[in-house]
């Protein structure tokens, strides 16, 4: 039987809602390895009465899956939400109604802007709350999320495009896109049937929602806000699936508004990311396997003919979901970003 | 000990020369199991004395590899080479100087401009027959195949790039274009030392050349040749490595010369490949699982937003290699295409 | 739109039962690849209405799922059933009523004692028909499968085991027995949920039925026919699950009844098995790659201190169920065994 | 640029001596992020000059490695060596000459007889040194490490096999023995060509050493300590490589000197193992991605008809080499023995 490895008082007592799903339990096991964080509940409809760590033996949670029960419980300063998108949004309403704070892994708070939000994922059920939701990419809006309650923490193709991206966004050097993203199975959730089996998935690598990703108007979202003057360009996004557990990296190919060389671009790089603790410039082409069961992104920029090439690796649970997760509860209760991280 | 295929008396008499690599073998194999083809010998400098089917326990080869001796060879009325880029050209131009037919699976022969061969490969050793070779895409260059003595074996990425684009390349709907390509391990050969190890590359993925790779200017000089006019737009192209054995993925980005929809998309593909043996429209994006241990080319083009994205799918070392080379021989020696292939 | 390989009139029109599971389809290709045999229908009750090479797009079998209509059925020679256990024996009795060949890859018809069957599967259905079924492991019971109507196809791992014992047992050489088996996740078949997801068996490795598994009665059942006097040992069998796609390795540990040293026992096998046309002695111990998507069975047998050690390598698809199912039928319609086969 | 984890002084200074191998990397990782060990260094012949997290760029060691020189070193009070066989003995010897505590990773120092040694390894360097050698299994020698000075550190299969088989050996409950073991690839270690590429491995799985492994004398050795009067039988054992990155199985096959139900061998594991830090007996047959990444080892044993079954599973590079060294060391240290491994 393991134990927490809080040391001394919490900072906060956390529930993680959604535990038995990928990034719901990766979330779970880091509060509980945290050690200014104390779990304080797991919640699960589909696996209500297991414990975490017999559903996933490599993890040592040994807190009962229950079924979300907000009034019985006592003195929860913080939530992380793992729910499906849509099923989100009226969960952490009532979270926030009773003052918890939350970091919420769904869609339904990324989208500023309702229409759009209804474009792609249907109706949403609480658009009053939009307003007070920060986009939970640190490396963008650190500020703004020491003093936020609800964080939206990005999806994990937009944490590492935009990684890739921002100090072209930033600088307006970017004319047109294309986002090529391969993301290992851990990406496509538990469940599935035939389709994640293992015999499908073995040997195998194929595009999917070729025509349109919900991903995309997340990241032209985000880089129309970077950009100055904002973006006129429509960027092209394609993920893929490959034949491995947990990892994901995103090829941007952007074609420039203006002449830059290699040096110029890695100088552009280093300026941005040389205090960011969890962003690497690495000078060979990351390999997902650099940052996987990390919290870092690994980001290489440079020039291909006419385009500049930039490419980042992160591992999609960690710096993809509930490692970001972390990041982001840490800055919300004012702890060091990099606590219970490494 | 297994014996060849062969049926009757054979069409041709074939050698493969560098038949140690991942590419020789498997077209040692083909010959071999090949209902008109008799494979006469399997010539390696570096395992000679070994049998294949003991260097590769997968395949039935029984024959021992020798040392290439072009002069005690008899009645060698074909080859197949797989030697590295550079070592290929003179052992083909003696092959060609005693009559022998050969596909050269090298980067030899594919650039027809030997200037450029030099800026990407170095000095040519044998530019006098550049202008004998035939590019070896049968759905391309398939009547000059047949009149053929020496082709130039495509190669993998350019076969999956220009079979996902030809049909756009030809309409002249291609204004600009992005090549993002995923590849198995296969495709980087034997040997390589710890970059190859199995714990290097497991739960692993990357992209390499990523300023410049040598495929490009193959597509490029091809893309020139199929569209009306030429071409004035800079292709980019990026290679990954991922983690399986064969397979090949190319997602190909372009921006078109005008507005056009997925059915035209779908009814130009149709129109171009309705009679290919090889090369089949799929309606889901292709998984290259689909296509392992085949000749097949999976193609799935669709619209996104203003761009199209055709993807192709192959098995790197079947179509992308050495089935590729079958096919070009059965059109060489006038036998039927798919002989051997399945 | 692929066409069967038949060449000239068929030997048999034959039916694949239950052709949606992986055995079941590889059998369906086998038969379509197969120049003397007919595919005349594929069924499945779970994926009616689908064409086979959609839904496993590596197959070219364009025939239409039904469900199984014996009666509607016009001149049907042949079938291999690929039924869950028990639900195999009715659909079998009513084939057999019909005078069609049967060759079934259930466990319906390998236990000739009906009380061994109902203690490890429940009550058998068609027990009058167990005296009718011939055990289809070619390599022990070929003449009697020339003249069978009703094969009961072994299960994978007895086919491994068996032959990688059958020269010791046949020689009265076992004294005590010890299999540890494993095999990679085609053997646990389509479905599965979560236990089969890819995430779950990444990087994974494990004994399942650990403490009894129903192949131990099979495989005793085989060694007490082989050996002279029958035996008197109790055999101890585990399985485990391994993280490829295709392919079942047997390590088995015999205390012999006699010391014999490593070149004896090659002796024996090279004798028994000098004809066999899918069994193969290799010199290092065989790697489950060099008979993947192979009939094929690699035997290596040594001393080990005072102990033999007999290992086997073969597909679990192929020489497991499909493969040995093709097998099958050529004998008992009077076909070259290997046709169909390679 | 990453920082140790030290949190004040240190306990020790601690070199790693052969730190470019799999095991060595992994153990200046592990010093590296314990709270109470400094690194000091990290040697490497092969790759001295380069930066550890640049050779491993999934570790954040950003030492570079040096060629050893110990006489240039300050204050070092303990080393982890992970040479080769052979080679580790006189720089062990050297270091013990200068007062530097070592776990010893190699076998040099696990065969207490130097006769045994030579048989399997040939002459023993330093057979002086061999009295004061106490074997790294703490579940066996806790007492003995705390004021051990050299430990030879087990090697992966005798760890998961004797972790296995204690309670039963303690017991002398076993008349004879069967091990099957199979392992990841990182247990074949780097180098190693064409066996080691990635494309030999997947797919793949296979026996070696198949007449005798170095590791059946040294489990022997053990056993014979663990069983009350010594054991009178011949141990068998044969490993096996299977296609994933780190993990290690052995299921042992007992056959017993007593009938004993799956309940009382329960009690027996349960009473064993109650109080130890990193054993657990696991429900389930334990898979070995459950302790991919932990110094932890799950067991399970059942009676499986007249034999018992016991099954460890470990990661071969941290409870099966490079955690355990941690753990040795913190004992020898008089540190908390789970310190710096989670």
């Amino acid at each position: 039987m393991s134990e927490q490895n809080l040391q001394g008082d919490p900072a906060a007592r956390v529930i993680v809602a959604g535990a038995s799903g990928f990034a719901g339990a990766l979330a779970a096991q880091l509060v509980w390895d945290h050690p200014r964080l104390e779990l304080a509940a797991v919640t699960s409809r589909s696996d209500a009465g297991r414990r975490l760590d017999q559903l996933y033996p490599r993890y040592s949670v040994s807190l009962p899956l229950t079924e979300l029960d907000l009034e019985g419980l006592e003195e929860v300063d913080a939530a992380i939400v793992a729910y499906p998108h849509a099923a989100s949004a009226p969960v952490v309403a009532e979270m926030r109604s009773l003052g918890i704070q939350v970091v919420d892994l769904s869609a339904d708070f990324r989208l500023r802007d309702p229409d759009l939000y209804e474009e792609w994922y249907g109706p949403h059920g609480e658009p009053a709350l939009l307003s007070d939701a920060v986009y939970g990419l640190p490396e963008l809006y650190r500020d703004q999320l020491r003093d936020a309650d609800l964080v939206a923490n990005p999806g994990c193709y937009p944490t590492a495009s935009l990684l890739a991206l921002a100090p072209l966004a930033e600088a307006g050097l970017i004319a047109d896109l294309t986002i090529n993203a391969m993301q290992g199975i851990s990406g496509a959730g538990r469940g599935g049937g035939d389709e994640m089996h293992y015999v499908t998935l073995s040997e195998n690598a194929y595009a999917y929602k070729v025509d349109a990703h919900r991903h995309a108007p997340e990241i032209a979202q985000e880089l129309e806000a970077l950009t100055p003057g904002g973006i006129d360009y429509e960027l092209t996004f394609v993920p893929h699936l490959i034949p491995l557990d947990q990892g994901e990296l995103t090829t941007c190919f952007v074609t420039p508004t203006e002449e830059i060389g290699t040096n110029e671009i890695a100088a552009l790089y280093e300026k941005r990311y040389a205090d960011e603790p969890f962003v690497s410039l690495v000078e060979e082409p990351p390999g997902v396997r650099d940052v996987r069961d990390t919290n870092e992104c690994h980001v290489h920029a440079v020039r291909n003919g006419k385009r500049i090439v930039a490419i980042a690796a992160i591992d999609n649970l960690w710096k993809g979901a509930s490692g970001e997760a972390i990041q982001n509860l840490n800055l919300m209760l004012g702890l060091d970003e990099t606590e219970g991280l490494r």
